[in-house]
């Protein structure tokens, strides 16, 4: 693979992958959305065909990582540090313009939500008191649209849902290789990784939200600081760190076992 | 493929996709329906295996494009527009063939749920004006059974969020040749497919319903207008040309997109 | 095959179908299940499951029909008719042991639901006239777990629905000769079949609950009317020919428009 | 296969089969879970992907039984007993360091769970009558993280849903050789395995929650036994012999049938 089939492949399948996986979150927590309260299932279901559809369409490209993680599980295993900031800048830059493409595809939602008014006014209509107050209460679980955050605050615990759930996702994708006999992620493998995810969400996202991928947790949160939204609230700087070091850790100890007892 | 396969395939595919798309809408929302408030995550999979169904079924026959857009990017990215019109042709008689199905299979459930009557009484049951009333307040939901609508009518936002579903889709669909190794769309192509459908349902439907298709649209839009259904509202035919720019133009885009990264 | 694979494989799988499908029907209708209100997504996948399992197991065997109207319609595409009967007879045989073993894996449910007892008391337990009518008022929906029922009665709309049901069934079996090259039903076939069963269950099931298979509701109706549970209530055989010839009528003209369109 | 790759890969296989299953039952039952009430769907869901995710990992090392029915019913079927123990031992280890991880992944949660506490407090909140009370009432349904249960204890029935349940795994896993013609376990096995346990989750779980193997019953049930949990309740042995019996007489049986019919 060439640099740029591997930052153009990382780039537009982490933005497929965020789009995807934020868009879900927005469908499922917005107002004046057709999938509001979906519930828990659609949420890992989202996020896991979110997984499939990038990989599937990216494989060729970059053999679609799209998750920093990843890239540093196959850097250990293969002994191969060249390429990891073109995929680690790939990947960020993806999840950033991803998470501003749910923006834009839930644009009137937001607004709908955060500011509580009737959707029949357009940008004349008039702010009283009794708004911004309800604004006020409404805004919150719009940060959970972009990134992640703990039920229970505890550092301890919350690196260690997140360092447990992506050994398991490292695991599947390094055995990858003994399974498909080089045969490549594209097919079947998308759909495996998927489903992977899928579990990952439904039995362990219950504490975390489980990010397991920073960039798929620090670009939208970039983008939350960013964007032009009323009364959006706090990006929760003080957690940012839990799922971008949780995760890297969980895909070195992931290759670690591998390299153990796989190798 | 001959043009007379093309064009029964696209026209038997398309039937097949709307009977079962449009189908889980009329099982969610009717009245005595088994499947009724069944919920957002089982129209998702309903359209997504719909599409996976349909696809199976006719591939061998026309390829399943199913998908104005998709034969417009297939025709973009291959140069070879000889068969468009075959194949749109196909797909709006289809797609109408299949509205009315759906109305077939869910005749008695359609008349139930806009009448508000007894279901005992036949034709000769008497009609009285508070019958009249409940009646129309029941309707209104029938055209979602047909056809997609905004839940926040925005020219704009709502020409996007079709345009980036689309992409989304398009770009699966055109990778499929570059994972597939020639072996066709048949068999794990449609499972693909399918859930790169769902996906696209769960993170990007809340806004306007997902057409991502324009014949799955204007079709069934068609045939909401022409059914004798009483009191069935209007057909909301100003809304009518946004699901299918949209999809076009994110065929459109999408097809732009591969020819410069992936091609 | 041999005339014992046939017999063997037909009468294992329909008993693992039906032990399966009626076994959803089961978990998410009786008092004291742990699925109990788990809703029609669980009840189509739970459907489309069952048909995979089945098929994967006896696809070696006997070719996995499981369902007469498959049976008629490879008869009228291949114009084969030597196995029909041996193939019906090892259905309805299997359809019967299937729903018998959901009497047994359900026993103290199907007890709990129709005598709405406390689960304390035993075969001693005294009976007073308050819960022979609590028993009336509860029997009915067990019906539905052995055989479907339409929710709106009119002969011809039942009819119509099974037959438009039954044809997409049976046009996805028939072009899987198409799709895989021969490679059979066993592995990938399963899958997508399993598929489409749960998009017509999500689609096509809201009027009649998709019976789309003659032996899955005459075995399981004959030994509701047999078998001793208290109050169980009648087993509706005015409506019985229906899922019947409903099927079978679809297992024929899938068959013709296959012929035509797709040989 | 060496004897090391046989234990390291039953080990590493089951912990991942348990952390993800019993995680969904903890994401599912626990408060201040992201997942809570998310419903039996979910559930098997979760524990068919986990079956997936553990399967296709490990099946290069070990071949992935995970359960000592199948280790069982594979011994008949090859008359192969030398390597039992070593599958048991692993799959026992493996099944109990995997309660562990979900209890570390769930912390937080067990004990805001099983105290009723404001999650504020830290070790130091004071502890009064009515929290005690309070602990004692939700107490229970944290035995069902770990461990199965019977929803009405009948000795015989839940013993005969457990072998039910059991002979339908077994039957498909052992088909997997005729169908996969020596493909082995890996990808789309690991893929069909997940949906069949699914199927039974769906289906045959309502009376006894399907153990269907015996480790993972055993396993999580001693951990429960042995964690500091405060308030935990009893970990019900009387019961503790019915989900090993009954799977393993369900092996036997499968295996019994498969040789009958099938070789």
């Amino acid at each position: 693979m060439s640099s740029s089939d591997i930052f153009i492949g990382e780039t537009i399948g982490t933005a497929i992958l965020i789009l995807l996986g934020g868009g879900v979150c927005a469908a499922v927590t917005l107002k004046a959305s057709k999938a509001r309260n979906a519930g828990w299932l659609a949420i890992a279901f989202g996020w896991g065909f979110a997984v499939m559809t990038a990989v599937y369409t990216t494989a060729p490209l970059s053999g679609a990582h799209l998750n920093p993680a990843v890239t540093l599980a196959l850097a250990i295993k293969d002994g191969d540090w060249k390429n990891v900031p073109l995929y680690w800048g790939g990947q960020l830059l993806g999840a950033m313009i991803g998470a501003t493409l749910v923006w834009a595809a839930y644009y009137g939602q937001f607004h709908a939500h955060l500011t509580d008014r009737e959707i029949v006014g357009g940008p004349g209509a008039q702010d009283t008191a009794k708004a911004t107050e309800a604004r006020e209460a409404a805004a919150g679980p719009v940060l959970g649209i972009f990134s992640t955050g703990p039920e229970i605050r505890n550092v301890v615990q919350n690196l260690a849902t997140e360092v447990i759930g992506t050994v398991v996702l490292i695991l599947a994708v390094l055995t990858q290789g003994l399974n498909d006999n080089g045969n490549g992620l594209g097919t079947l493998g998308a759909l495996i990784t998927a489903f992977v995810v899928v579990s990952i969400g439904l039995s362990l996202g219950g504490p975390t939200g489980y990010a397991i991928n920073p960039a798929r947790d620090l670009g939208p949160r970039i983008v939350h600081a960013l964007l032009p939204l009323p009364d959006k609230g706090g990006s929760d700087w003080g957690y940012a760190w839990i799922p971008v070091v949780g995760p890297l850790l969980g895909g070195a100890i992931g290759a670690g076992i591998y390299n153990i007892a796989f190798a």
